[in-house]
């Protein structure tokens, strides 16, 4: 209704609508490395609000900025904007009120969105038996940063898009929002976010590592590596989600390739992470239970 | 609906109703100094951004929070978080969301406010020939903040209240949303906002510097040093606002003590804003001026 230029903005939230809200904060060296482009900092900075977004089963709406820049240099910002802007564009939400302070460099992204009422996907309602579900890729984004940090090789397009310019799954959370029974984004890392979600649940799950999506790239690494990218990196901001009876094909037809659905598992009643694998899988499925026990200990 | 704990928070609006939404960022060593109380910290944050919803005409709602700090100091959260839940008790509204990082303390708050459909004031509505008023006090926080800087003394306990833990006007925006044509808040001085006012309506301003309401200490400081901290210090989070016919005696007994409206000058057609005074203004209003025209080239 109103935009930016007021003391405030104003919504209109329509009546058969709830409005849902999610902030986050990306701080240069903490969540971007200092040399990242500065129109990866903006688009990802919206991408990472949209992914939230996303998981709830909204639809983007709008969103406000307060950034923080050490000096005010025109090419990056411009850059930084039209970052912001490719990915608003897309889902036609728009910017509409703000804050510019001097500091070091931070980016605070809230962003709005909008669910038919009573319709958001929440983390807490997965049950015993629902099968575990999670979109695209996962680990791409890690795949790329390794190689940033000369630790492995062989990473491409794909997981350095994965990592400087993901694509929320915006559409995928809307169709999937009456289908499933919980909901989660993964910014963590798989073991992470689906130890938010079973513990919220109060279920356990078992995840089959043969059946973890992993891109063409990816599959060249030794399978620990790899694996281990996919279920404890994190920046992956694709979808984990739990339903009983789902029809992935007919799904996987109505996203028409802007990504893949695929079952990794099932929800337990014991209240433990269990990850299978056809060889050696005690002693991973060892390793793995200290380290979600650690990671998931304040979840 | 739905708060902290899950991707994102969910918000009923009700169907007669809009959202107001601001969003500030307050930076140490920027806006405010390094050795404020935590307390005070939190408080102040909410209130800058509730003193943008009451300037809406706003009630307020909810809030996020995204909170960076150098290390985790619980005996500073917990004073900080007091500060807080001070204001949004006061005025009912809730924390919904928020992210925590590390680095240089920094506070984002975004608040929402609830305003009946169509009833937010705007900035760009003054008519000419309407009176203009402001809330409380202006100019005690740029005393008590001049007096801890060693260039003032007698500013009290009004003063530092004014500066720390200042009062969002949020039942005088709700009171005036009916009655008035334009409304800003003055965080900037009154010259700078009453400046992005006028030029927002297309029309100037005379203000009467007699008439701008002092508190007690303040009348003990030179007249000129007294005004000019009224007009361009800032930091008031005061109400300005425009209006044709306002019953004021009414609106101040309903207001009941919680602050006063006074009344302080007109708009005018000619885009400029004249400074009257008894004596000298001459040379004051050439000051004034300049500066004003330094301040709002870009507003």
């Amino acid at each position: 209704m109103l935009g930016i230029g007021d003391d405030a903005a104003v919504l209109d939230v329509p009546s058969d609508m709830q409005l849902v809200v999610t902030v986050d904060t990306m701080i240069e060296g903490v969540h971007f490395l200092p040399d990242v482009a500065a129109f990866d900092v903006g688009y990802k900075a919206v991408a990472v609000s949209f992914s939230d977004l996303a998981a709830m089963g909204a639809k983007p709406h709008s969103l406000t900025l307060s950034l923080t820049v050490p000096d005010v240099d025109h090419v990056w910002l411009q850059e930084f904007s039209s970052g912001i802007h490719t990915l608003t564009e897309q889902f036609s939400a728009n910017l509409i009120g703000g804050d510019l302070c001097k500091g070091a460099l931070s980016i605070t992204l809230q962003a709005h969105g909008l669910v038919p009422r009573g319709k958001a996907v929440r983390r807490d309602l997965a049950n015993v038996g629902d099968r575990i579900y999670v979109t695209g890729y996962l680990g791409s984004a890690g795949f790329a940063f390794q190689q940033i940090k000369n630790e492995l090789s062989c990473a491409g397009e794909v997981e350095y898009s994965s990592l400087h310019r993901p694509s929320p799954r915006v559409l995928a959370g809307m169709l999937l929002r009456d289908r499933v029974s919980s909901m989660i984004d993964i910014s963590d890392g798989l073991v992470t976010d689906l130890g938010h979600l079973t513990n919220l649940s109060n279920v356990g799950a078992v995840v089959d590592l043969e059946k973890i999506p992993l891109s063409d790239n990816m599959t060249k690494l030794p399978r620990e590596i790899a694996w281990q990218l996919a279920l404890t990196f994190g920046d992956d901001y694709e979808l984990c989600f739990t339903a009983s009876d789902l029809d992935i094909q007919g799904l996987n037809r109505r996203l028409d390739g802007s990504c893949q659905l695929t079952e990794i598992g099932y929800i337990t009643e014991e209240r433990r992470l269990h990850l299978l694998r056809s060889d050696g899988a005690r002693k991973l499925l060892a390793f793995f239970y200290v380290w979600h026990y650690i990671t998931t200990g304040n979840g």
